[in-house]
């Protein structure tokens, strides 16, 4: 069983038997296949009986995206076991434990997640979650501090930026997200009921700029070790707990990409509400938890970063450097605005969506919503170079809805 | 002969007779060894009856800095082969053509440049180097474009930015431009009649915030692949002719570096013009000659750095977004003179020093020329995030120049 093949529920059953300390000597074990096929095989192992599971999830040598089906190499799949086993020690219990990884099958062992849901889906009905914004603030401050060259030592930094080259990933995310929502793509995919936004995105050559300049930021700067896809889908969450999942798109990029992601799948929640079935005023206080998280998690993520920075900082001029610093959280602040906005803008116009809008039955609401998050992901991008504070989101977020109502 | 070892004579003329069409079949060969032994052997073999001759370097497992020996990996022997290679592809002439490469032996031949001089020994002599400008903005502009995500495949680039991971050669300029000369640093060296001026490099807040602003971007800023010390030893020269030479420390970093490098070192033989034995009025139009050289190195490398854009750009946003080009370019000046500033203060309280200043013989004239080079480096560090023009640089070079004399 050496060679690559696709696992069958036999063989995952067998390499989960002979795994150390999982599961007793013996146990009966079941086996379902429970992924969606495009990417992975993911197989759920359980020992019923001890009430005792696991997943192993197996990388398909190809992706099934829009019908047609691309090759993808198996690499990815050692990007993701590799970053999720660094994630785990430098934010343990923030990701699911990592129990074995095979290079040649491509195949990673992990804890089950099955008593959480995904956090887009616990979102969409409504859920608060007031332990997400410090458990999400921790991870980011100490994954993207202690990968940096602020927290790290410099040279075996550049090794492991190397060992985190991931190009065809990458590329996914320079076309879907820095390029085709600005031009009439063929992969694009939006309502014709919002033809005219999709249109003036072609044409806003402010927003082009905005855009090309943080794609260079995508492009170029190797800041920090990035889960590179942290949207809300890629969280499993309870109320007391928080597991951030598949980083097969790590790389090292700039670090506002992960906080901005976080944001933007927070706000496009916000502007799903357009089409909730409850009053008036339970949608306002559902919004202003989303826009309190959203402060919240900058705001926590500035201090713990700040603090880990003031006891950890590895480079002796960056933490000596008068006003320093200050100029460093405030470019973050600034690079979080704007890739906030780009996925925020993605998600309504490009070729993948979310359910949060998607799912709204009521075609009136579904639009509102979509102006709505083509608005807020708008305003972002242009404020980004000039944002300082955390409260000019809130507050563009807000006029954008005000202006949406009017 | 496969395993790693220093070759005696006997052994590089082996391996230079082996050369296809190199030397003819059966010719005499002599073989001198004539580099200076702290990090190369570089052996010079000739066939003086038909007056043909090839240089053979190999790397050496070792430097010698400070009487005191640090070992080195031979990796770093590939990575100028290979830098040496791609910059021949994309600046044809412009480099020594490369013959052979052996990895195992850590060996390059290449071609013989004994007709050519070190161009800061031309400098030292007053000498002028018209077409010198035309041709290091021509190597500049060929070899940043054509490795950026502005002029390279950009999935390929990830590739080749992984190939030219250069942790060891980098630590070098990172503690060397970027930390030690704002410190009290042991391996700092200056005159003691300068102290006064070191001091204030290692108090000075302001100087501080830019030099670490810089030092980041040294750090994380993935733009192309630099040749990582471009000063002018670094380059053979002849009037009708430029060579580029030893790119052991290149890897994927900002664009301005290389092109400070130059300004730099043409700046320091500026300063070093205090005690030339010439009259006043050689010595201004000498140091006018400087002056144009650098203004016109920027100008002409802008120029044709805009026109390979206009005409092989690959990225489809950067190329049409509105303003983003003249971003880009001011961006550029801007890194370009402060990266120019931190080449100049190294050189004056660093540890390694230029033979255009340190060579001076009278001790007054050599102080004059080591504070007008501090002056100008600071000036140029201080200025470079408000630099709007290469005019400015100049500016700043006459005023400190002005300021010098006053």
């Amino acid at each position: 069983m050496s060679a690559y093949h696709p696992l069958n529920e036999t063989e995952a059953i067998e390499i989960a038997s002979k795994l150390d300390g999982v599961f007793e000597p013996g146990a009966q074990l079941a086996c379902r296949e429970i992924g969606d096929g495009n990417l992975n095989l993911v197989f759920h192992i359980a020992d019923p009986a001890a009430g005792r599971s696991i997943i192993l999830k197996q990388a398909l040598p190809y992706a099934k995206v829009v019908g047609e089906s691309w090759p993808l190499t198996l690499d990815r799949a050692r990007i993701e076991s590799e970053a999720l086993i660094l994630e785990g020690k430098l934010a343990p219990g923030l990701v699911p434990a990592v129990y074995l990884y095979d290079a040649e099958l491509a195949l990673t062992v992990m804890e089950d997640l099955s008593d959480h849901v995904i956090m887009r889906q616990g979102l969409m009905k409504g859920i608060r979650y007031p332990l997400f914004a410090g458990h999400i603030s921790t991870f980011l401050a100490r994954t993207l501090f202690f990968t940096s060259d602020l927290g790290h030592n410099q040279q075996d930094k550049k090794l492991l930026a190397r060992s985190f080259t991931n190009p065809e990933l990458c590329k996914i995310t320079e076309d879907l997200i820095f390029d085709d929502p600005y031009r009439d793509a063929d992969t694009n995919s939006f309502d014709e009921a919002i033809r005219d936004e999709a249109q003036a995105l072609w044409s806003d050559g402010e927003l082009h700029l905005e855009v090309a300049l943080l794609r260079e930021k995508f492009l170029t700067h190797a800041q920090a070790l990035l889960h590179g896809d942290l949207h809300t889908g890629s969280i499993f969450i309870t109320p007391e707990s928080t597991k951030v999942i598949d980083p097969e798109f790590a790389y090292y990029g700039p670090m506002g990409f992960d906080i901005g992601a976080v944001l933007a799948n927070l706000l496009l929640n916000y502007a799903s509400r357009e089409g909730w079935d409850k009053s008036d005023a339970e949608r306002e206080r559902y919004r202003d938890y989303l826009l309190e998280t959203v402060a919240d998690i900058w705001t926590q993520f500035e201090e713990k970063f700040l603090a880990l920075w003031n006891e950890h900082g590895v480079d002796r001029l960056a933490n000596a450097a008068p006003g320093y610093k200050e100029a460093y959280m405030r470019r973050l602040l600034q690079d979080t605005v704007g890739f906030a906005g780009c996925k925020m803008v993605r998600r309504v116009v490009g070729l993948a969506h979310v359910a949060d809008i998607d799912k709204l039955e009521d075609a009136s609401a579904r639009e509102r919503a979509q102006r709505l998050a083509l608005r807020i992901g708008k305003s972002l991008i242009k404020l980004n170079r000039g944002a300082a504070s955390i409260h000019q989101v809130i507050a563009a977020v807000q006029s954008a809805s005000s202006a949406a109502k009017a």
